[in-house]
């Protein structure tokens, strides 16, 4: 919870400036305009059909919500009956860092190992396959849904082939596929991704295209493709306090995002950046916590370094290993400037 | 949902416009700034620092959350204990228009008769006697909370008085008073109000002052003057869905409201704007359906007044009389222009 | 809430006995048998299969809870969608009396007004056709289920016409109907009663036939006659707390009770004890405060009669009315003795 | 789920019977006298003030519930705040076979690992001190509350001093202990066991005593010993459909199975059952899955044992090892006869 003061850089998180320039610069020009509210307004209507292009999903519905807990718990309410849960991995966002979101609307999260942030097929398949052959499963929660976040907690990607096989999966359980996109954005543009939106499009029940962390004030766009319907999600959301009277500021900022390139762009930025600190970290013989391909970087130090580079630079702490080493998170985002890069590698 | 196309002035709610234009203004100055999360940031800082100050309550704590249905859902939950329910007009904006967002948090809304949209102390009294009176009351939802909105959904105010009387009753039962102030601000430009924010910090055990319908893009910053305490109200938020990660986009708008006197004048503007199409409406003899001296003017049309009015006028259908008159809502607000209100006088 | 101490004649509810002997007889004669759990025992199943004859419904899945407040939430939440609510009269048991349980699941009680408990079907077309008429109705809960009980919380009876005319508005608004029939059996058994049990199954999408007010130490028999579903309804009932280990104890309950007409048998002598208290009222000209044909009584008393017969007699007290009256409940049931009615006619 | 058809030796569960004969005795005796409903009569007053004398808790507050499920529900939903979860080991009875019925009340199960169904204090020490170490903790569910079950779904008992251990651990967090004695009357019996009724009063919050599986036709004794109250408790049962009409029928239960020392004779009946069986096993070499000291065996066989013993012995399937063994589930009770035992042991 650091705030800048003109001493040090700033890389602790992909949340810590306001929006990309161009939107603010649509928000001045449209102001006055008078539009109708909740979502029924002419910018609201461009993005979703942006969206809907973008994810080559013709027939999706696109709702557009103010941020990432909030849109969590919204969806898989909207998705799941009753008696079901939501499968995610034990270090999901839903899991562990969403204060009880989930069970505040009566579903349980179902658990399963992970490694680097990705649930293998194998442990899904237990999951799945464990609940079924229970003779007892009527007495538990019934998993209904996967969760999954492309990158994941630890910046991490699950593949196509992936993705696909979890999709399998959920077909043979007739369970639903549900990614959370919180940094989409920084997905799509490491160079070692091959899911694109309309594989997306294509594979989930619904997914959301993160805004709060990829360039936008705040914002997240909800895709449902087809294959489920959300019936009354207008409705749903209203109920989870999650509809926003002016909702053309939301349908502003995502039909920006989505015009000339602006998402991928915002992306590529953070990328680009944190591959450039990557590269110089192992220059330097500073291991990396983990292998990660997006815009988060995990370092371990040692107290020493963590002290220097503590002093000029704000990151996230992320743990502490048993070896005594301290893993600290670099975070990239849209607004990453090219100078405070130079200037961190300086550091190093 | 009508949208602009030039042709029609539109009258139809009071947040079809953007933001106070000193808010985009300052949203594009401090935009690449960095700060922390979620409300740990110097602008939220500064806003709480200034609604204390406003409130005088200098003890008070102050969140800013995102919309109004969240709001009450959240602060409700926050303020109930789980066998506890809430108490409300029979027209209250949480008995009718939120979707079922209280009963999603466990909460039963009480119902009380009203006129003009306001509770009568005596209404109050019989819903709280009845309850401590019954001995079978253990069966029943305990009263817990008052919830009112000042101005009422139907334009009209609660007088200093009356809401000292509930307030009185509040202690008497030891329940909460908590005052929905979505328009808060054209409650406070009325010129029959009485009721200051320095009332309200003295009396309520929360309450939140409007931003979305009063010249923010979003936002509605409640106020805890200090009477109870709502423990852990951050993570309270947070698993409500309603915690904002970029929290200083609120924060900068609150700042910049309370600030050289920007929500009183969002406030007057709109009043005055009323205010003048009133008595243009008392000149042509055209009747109101209830005499409300806020932002909101409830105007009683034959059909052919309507069907001309409507041509030329988005206005808020309200409802159909039983002598075949219908009830449309005229709404002003802070972006309101006099031209507009030339106009619209013109049509009458 | 009186004990019996031999000094009173006790007519303050239908709950203040064991069970009907029989009903004890058979739990001591299967006492030691080994059975399957949750439901799955014989009896259960034979309880199921005269119940299924009784109401004529032969695909109608049948299950066996506890309570009446646990058999509403439950059949409730699992016959709503998330996004809808229950219609009650202002008076329903659902609405007053039961401490909020079905918001707990989530769920709004939408109220309508009554005359002696119950609803007309004007006042249901009003709530039904007001919802959907109105343009902003996704942003308030929809009317999903008619909530009635028969008797209702007065005593009094819907007709068979009046029964068919809020199905047929069931019908028209795609509406569950659910019956509560905690005290179904002194409807059964009531001379003006026209609904049968074949009607409630040939009407209804889910009732429920009371057993303990009527003869069971305790258990209520859930019908689902077949117009929908209530999937996963084992879990549902698991999740709310509803389901019995021991599942047999139910079934041993209801077995009896559909054995031999006991169920029929149960409601008669409560009703024939009523109408000669009744009778005996109307012969001394002690005014009824309402017609019931029931087995409820609601009799309206000078202070003067108020004091001597409470002496004597454990009744219920109801209200005080504006004339200075009280209305007292006297509550005849399968228990009733007729020597205890003829000392209770002595006492008037 | 399988029937007594008289070929085949029960030994499947503990809640294959009805009661203990004693318990139908008081029934048949008091059946038509006529008591105050809700637990205001005599026979539950009885049985509080010997469940208090019990437990050495002259100042427990003690309510009788239904099922195990539903007293865990609604205990833990009165004892934790909105933002607090319950900690349990993740093969805890409300973290996998409760239906999904604590997040129906909103909260979280938070799991910690297990050996041999129990928690140690490092893993209950890790939960809580890296939930108050973590700076974003506030985005997190609170740990409030210790659940445990004694014995455990294992069979498995915790030692006093493991049990005082998790009292100060408790302390140092303040959160509440609550244990789950569906099975107690097994605890309470076995030779190694050294935590007693006072035990239980002096160190927990809250606990039950296990009715259902231990002689009662159903019914749970929650007890508030006094350390934290649950304000409106008798509400919040209500709340939870938990709350019986007939209170007395619990009450005569457990007044009777705390007369006489029937609880505990209850509990010996079942542990030298099964301490035989265990010795018979042992001699003929044939291994148990887990040592246990209480009622439940998990005896683990080849396939051709399986086979041969399953044709005579119904038993419970618990799960398949990686060695290819089966381990199966023997239970006794208070109502194993002794010649059963011996015919079981005929048939090793």
């Amino acid at each position: 919870m650091q705030q800048a003061d003109g001493t040090k850089l700033f890389f602790a998180s992909d949340y810590q400036e306001g929006a990309h320039p161009a939107i603010l610069r649509r928000l001045v020009e449209t102001n006055l305009e008078k539009t109708a509210g909740y979502g029924f307004d002419p910018y609201t209507e461009s993005a979703r059909a942006k969206i809907r292009e973008a994810c080559q999903s013709p027939e999706a519905e696109v709702f557009l919500l103010v941020g990432g807990t909030q849109t969590n718990a919204t969806v898989i309410d909207a998705l799941l009956c009753p008696w079901q849960g939501a499968v995610a991995a034990e270090t999901g966002h839903i899991a562990v860092h969403e204060a009880g979101a989930i069970e505040l609307g009566g579903h349980k999260v179902l658990t399963v190992p992970q490694t680097e942030g990705k649930m293998t097929a194998e442990a899904l398949e237990k999951a799945f396959s464990g609940y079924w052959a229970d003779e007892n499963r009527e007495h538990m929660v019934m998993p209904g849904l996967v969760y999954l976040s492309q990158p994941t907690e630890y910046g991490t990607l699950y593949s196509l082939k992936e993705l696909e096989g979890i999709r399998a999966l959920c077909d043979r359980y007739d369970a639903a596929l549900y990614v959370d996109g919180a940094r989409l954005a920084y997905a799509l543009a490491a160079s070692e991704n091959d899911v694109t939106l309309a594989d997306l499009g294509r594979l989930c029940d619904a997914f959301y295209i993160g805004g709060t962390k990829c360039g936008a004030l705040f914002g997240e766009a909800v895709v449902f493709p087809g294959r489920r319907k959300a019936p009354h999600f207008f409705t749903v959301v209203k109920q989870h306090g999650a509809l926003l009277a002016k909702g053309r500021i939301a349908g502003i900022q995502f039909d920006t995002l989505f015009t000339d390139g602006l998402y991928e762009a915002a992306g590529r930025n953070a990328v680009e950046a944190a591959n450039r600190i990557r590269a110089a970290l192992r220059e330097r013989g500073i291991p990396l916590a983990l292998e990660t391909p997006t815009n988060q970087i995990f370092v371990s130090l040692d107290d020493d370094q963590l002290r220097r580079l503590s002093d000029r630079v704000a990151m996230d702490y992320w743990e502490r290993t048993p070896e005594g080493r301290t893993v600290m998170r670099i975070a990239t985002s849209w607004a990453t400037a090219e100078e405070d890069v130079d200037r961190l590698i300086a550091c190093l």
